[in-house]
């Protein structure tokens, strides 16, 4: 059977299938040669996927069934604001960093040969949020902000490299593109076309960096160009 | 873990997960229920792709693991004209069928309880199909004719009625879009997002018949609105 690549995360993980969404578009990439497996949980943050990550990630995928990567997509949910609408759903920096961690450790320990990349939370527009008509508040104020989200995208970072892992600095490169406001985020915090393409590629690029590519990996069962018009069948004798 | 839908077809399967596609628009669908498993393979004719059905579908998954449901979308290379330049990919109506029933076959002795959706080729967009680079031939007449494909079509209907499995009738569905020929078809074959879109639509109605939507299959850990905002905690204690 094909290897997997699971992609594991909050919101911005469960709606990647969607249109020019990243994930339908390694699931593109990799149309021949991978499984991309879905494990987006929307609204979750590090403490509850810690909760749950024994059931997104049973024993019985241990040993010769290890994923070729793991992609983990948290902190967005992590850095909602203490004092505000979604209080609920935040951890503390310094838990953020313990829990991340924690991630890490046990998909190493399951599957030391897996390729991680954390990726790290997206940047605010608190506008947009403040539009937002799923973020109830009176208080006129946005439920995350930028500044917020950027803490915990330097977290993020943190773990990576203490964790010898590879890391994905979306909050930054996100901020690079004209007009990040409005052209990458949707509603302040989930991504556009554009912001999807920004996150495949930059995921993308890790993965080719360990040989993870369609180019690279072998293809499941003959392509069409090494079949030989004079005898089609000769391709599937073996 | 959660169950599977298998997609399983030629290149329009293999691009399902494209802009737009289909396949995406059912992982999205199902984004907290089933993994949508893309099983796609460009090129491919009836006659190869019963050359393949046992590696596509390995026997440990048979049993306990058996798939919701599994899509069957051949017959746009089988009905290529036996005297133009894809002539190599063409399978004779009768041979299709008879390959058909066999697919049909070996799923159901593999899995009795699995729903089985055969799909039609789509229509053909002669002047399209005529324009596209990939087609090789200096005849300057199309690999593939509308009519064929009709007949193909009707081949596949007939092997659904007669095994008594669901079938999603394309070729017929697309032609009632209006401007069907470019509106539809990106290449004269394979389908744009409004193409993509109804053949979505078509493949998730036929699962909703049989109760397969993310409304009617149960959620893949607890959803964020059955989480308690004043004790988040309580949805993962069982």
């Amino acid at each position: 059977m094909r290897p997997k690549i699971y992609l594991f995360g909050d919101s911005i993980t469960e709606e990647s299938f969607g249109d020019g969404g990243w994930g339908a578009s390694l699931a593109n990439h990799f149309a021949r040669t991978a499984d991309v497996v879905l494990r987006g949980y929307s609204g979750y943050n590090t403490r509850w996927a810690l909760k749950v990550i024994d059931k997104v990630f049973p024993a019985e995928e241990s040993g010769g069934d290890a994923p070729l990567a793991v992609t983990v997509f948290f902190g967005a949910n992590d850095a909602c604001l203490p004092d505000r609408s979604a209080a609920f759903q935040h951890v503390p920096l310094d838990e953020y960093k313990k829990n991340l961690n924690s991630i890490v450790s046990f998909l190493k320990r399951r599957w030391p040969t897996t390729l991680i990349v954390l990726i790290t939370p997206p940047p605010i527009d608190e506008d947009g949020r403040i539009l937002c008509p799923f973020v109830e508040d009176n208080s006129g104020l946005p439920e995350r902000t930028n500044e917020s989200a950027g803490s915990y995208a330097k977290a993020c970072l943190a773990v990576a490299s203490d964790s010898q892992v590879f890391a994905v600095d979306i909050w930054t490169k996100m901020q690079q593109f004209p007009g990040w406001h409005k052209a990458c985020l949707r509603d302040g915090l989930h991504p556009t076309p554009d912001g999807n393409k920004i996150v495949f590629e930059e995921v993308l690029e890790k993965l080719k960096e360990k040989g993870l590519s369609s180019e690279n990996l072998p293809s499941d069962l003959p392509l069409l160009a090494e079949i030989d018009p004079n005898d089609p069948l000769k391709a599937f004798e073996n």
